[in-house]
């Protein structure tokens, strides 16, 4: 679908919401156009309803004239923040969004979404085409699922995450907690600001300079981490290191800026601060091998998880470049650990000549979703440099200091990250371990409220993440509860409150009635427990 | 003591260490005294072990000329920081530290911490009276049990936690989150970095911008969050809110940065950066009294688990300032709602008049500790400006738009100083759930080794944290263990493995021979999951 031929329609629409909206004395300062809206800002002290900004939305004749960049209209200069020419007549209208923000101190701003067409058909089109087209979009997904929002007042390319979405996050956390644990990783944590000569010594400030939140305070040059490697590389060096103690595994959740082109934010997918799953592995040369190993092993079982094998899955192996710093003999030990490691485990890869870094060769992680799409996730790196930039040295069974080398990982890459693909490529639809509601009760009437909330009790006390809804018919509530992603809904009726009994609605439009309550939980918990990609509960059950 | 009686002493005593370095072809760049001893720094591709710096530590003959700051000596300059005048005839050495840092991105300098005396009693009497005096001192402890560091390359009042600090962080943050989910806290996670538009609304912007770090980068002026109420704000704001929803209560482990004057900082006592167990409740007036109660009782019940109850806990009341922002009526109620909550749990409390904040009453928890010392920590606030300058609203029942209460809360008050008290408290000697290592067993000879591990590994699968040492003379990990602040030492010999059972060592030097492993796991595990304040498992094995 071509929008540029609705702007000037979806324009014209804003500028006679703003007409209306004045005719109510309303303090309106903008019109302009959005990705696939118009947008209407009105100063206001208090938000608006969305209803009651459907009053507005009705057609009338209006032939303001815009001069320069702005109308005005019964004292009322209104600024139009587009090019493009209003036309046409917009007679159905549908608000979209209702959102505030704080343009200044002193000001509030209600912003009203919406579209316009001049047929009812035009309308309904557009708006099937709009929910198709959003359906996998993890901006609109996270928004309609209440899981985090952007601000102007924070700034581009940096998240607020609610409660449903922390709940993702956290869960996250924890499964990368227990594989981090399996591996004997060790987390840790670590300050966000650093002076400048962290970052020198490191190589970032002069070569990641750009990308880096740099600035001065009183007498101190400080910058933010883009990057957790120097500080753990601190921590190995706050105590002597023996050979007896490495591999040293150090992983943290560590939240990192790196100024992207505001031009190139897109929601979680580029994004200037987001949370790494880090880890750093300080090793001797000859541990290598079984370290990748381990950490190939680990990655596969974590994609798995989150619903990506075998064809879904490529692993790159990327060599020597050109340009490069440490000594032969290291490059080719090192990159036969690698290719020993993949071979050893019979995995397929793809050698990417001369594409490893300039500091140690590496192993990527590409993934496919649901929709053809492939995205670079995981990565394993060997590092030469930052150990001889930082000094690094171990003690070893001659009693002579030697140089470890040094393994950067990642398993999701980040959090956000890993949260965008996930909800793109579920379409919202998470694995029941992700998802922030993973029951939702419907009672058909009043009478069997009690049995519906005893029954969500008891869901609760096993930290099953549970709601009651009885709000709005129950077709409402269920179309609802799909929306909002919710795996398992339970209807509850008389008869199955008498018979101690359940029906329970799953995705793809799946009824079973008459299930008993700890064959239904029994078969829910195995499925979060297990953290299975797919419903396989409401599978056992039919 | 006096240390200043010493300084000269220990001056000369830095300067010999200087000389004997020189002969040995090492590039000394400076002298210098701490609050305890002397440093020589050394610049080195290098790091030194203890035992290499000790060779060092001999005395000499040494006349050296200190001229203007510094002295020469075989063609090298030395920096002497200090305007002691060195003295004396140090001949008895002791070198209490070594550490590495960059003062640039070339250069690394080894950095050895001493002490000299004139005879060995002297040092003796030194060296005891150090023990004492930093048994309490968190920032030593901290060290000794390797939970947390400092560095010159990071900044000062910036931490970097190790594995076992971090441990100890994950204790008090997981307690908390059951805390925050019994109360009804949904947590959410904010970004840190935000347009300074959203403090100029805040107000923090006018009243707070010497403690902020604030910066312009390419067109924003931005800052660090030094309190996450703004953004949480921001997620209320994010949806239409109704009377139904209230109070809503949202939680968030918000790392902020407070720039304190580099003169006031001291440990993880008063820093720059650290992690409060924030949390922002939004409600109605009359929601007010029931919700501080049930926050004073959770409060009292936190501080009750941390080893503080009774004579040791002050409640706080701070009623209206003379310059105050909100109705006397708002006020009124309030402070009532405050007083009420409190008398009707039967509390004691002390009125402080006039002393809550300009923008609404409060109530403050004060402890005492092992040392006598009272510290302020849980704070309840009442707050009626920011709902006022983010315009936050809710609709009432009536269906008209009211503005809602806040309360902000912290329990801990942050977690570095609740570690950094509880440190200092139980001098290193956690209660067992918060320590880094729960238990440590120790085989007596090679042929118990493992019967030694299959117990660490049984109590491993229980998740309790355990360790096995192997190295050393018994007496020698005994001691070592006690130092690492370890709660059960088992001890496993011939007999103890025949009998499947183990000696249990606990503090306070008790030890329980033959005692049954079954038996020690399950009042482990009891005491653990308790999160008891004392070390129940003894003393119910006594």
């Amino acid at each position: 679908m071509s929008l540029e031929q609705y702007k000037g329609l979806w324009l014209k629409g804003g500028i006679t919401l703003a007409l209306n909206l004045i005719d109510d004395n309303k303090r309106v300062v903008e019109v302009g156009l959005g990705e696939r809206d118009f947008y209407v800002d009105v100063e206001s002290e208090s938000s608006m309803s969305l209803e009651e900004a459907k009053k507005y939305a009705v057609f009338r004749q209006s032939d303001v004239k815009i001069e320069g960049n702005s109308f005005s209209y019964k004292g009322q200069t209104v600024v139009v923040a587009s090019d493009v020419k209003p036309e046409g007549n917009p007679r159905y209208f549908e608000i979209l969004n209702i959102s505030v923000h704080h343009p200044s101190a002193e000001k509030q701003y209600v912003r009203i979404r919406g579209i316009a067409f001049e047929t009812e058909e035009q309308l309904k089109d557009y708006l099937g085409w709009l929910e198709r087209a959003t359906e996998t979009d993890h901006r609109i997904i996270g928004e309609k699922m209440d899981l985090f929002s952007f601000h102007e007042e924070v700034g581009p390319g940096l998240v607020l995450y609610h409660p449903k979405g922390q709940l993702i996050r956290n869960e996250l956390i924890q499964y990368m907690r227990e594989i981090n644990d399996s591996m004997g990783y060790k987390e840790v944590y670590t300050s966000h600001v650093y002076r400048t000569v962290l970052w020198k010594i490191s190589g970032h400030y002069e070569m990641y300079k750009d990308k880096m939140l740099i600035f001065t305070h009183e007498d101190d040059e400080l910058g933010i981490k883009p990057m957790n490697c120097p500080a753990h590389i601190l921590i190995y060096k706050s105590r002597e290191r023996s050979y007896k103690d490495l591999p040293i595994r150090f992983s943290e959740f560590g939240n990192v800026y790196r100024w992207e082109k505001k031009g190139e934010l897109y929601g979680l997918l580029r994004i200037r601060g987001f949370t790494q799953d880090d880890g750093h592995v300080f090793l001797r040369e000859d541990q290598l091998k079984d370290e990748v190993k381990t950490l190939v092993k680990k990655t596969l079982e974590v994609l798995e998880k989150l619903g990506f094998k075998g064809e879904d899955v490529r692993i790159n192996l990327s060599t020597r470049p050109d340009e490069s710093i440490g000594s032969d003999e290291l490059w080719e030990k090192a990159t036969k650990s690698l290719i020993d490691a993949l071979n050893e485990l019979g995995i397929k890869y793809v050698v990417k000549e001369k594409e490893g870094a300039f500091y140690g060769p590496k192993i990527d992680f590409d993934i496919r979703d649901s929709l053809g799409r492939w995205w670079q996730l995981s990565t394993i790196q060997v590092d030469f440099n930052l150990p001889e930039r930082f000094k690094l040295e171990y003690k070893d069974k001659d009693g002579k200091l030697k140089r470890p080398v040094m393994v950067h990982r990642a398993i999701y890459g980040s959090l956000e990250r890993i949260m965008a693909i996930l909800l793109e490529h579920y379409r919202g639809k998470l694995p029941t371990w992700l998802s922030p509601v993973q029951v939702r009760v419907l009672p058909i009437n009043e009478e069997v409220k009690d049995y519906a909330e005893s029954i969500a009790n008891k869901l609760r006390s096993l930290r099953i993440r549970v709601e009651v809804d009885v709000e709005d018919t129950l077709s409402k509530r269920i179309k609802r509860a799909y929306d909002d992603g919710v795996p398992y809904i339970l209807v509850v009726g008389k008869r199955e409150m008498a018979e101690g009994k359940v029906t329970v609605r799953a995705r793809g439009n799946v009824e079973i009635r008459g299930v008993d309550v700890e064959r239904f939980t029994s078969e829910l918990l195995k499925e979060v427990l297990n953290r299975s990609p797919t419903n396989t509960a409401i599978e056992s059950l039919k």
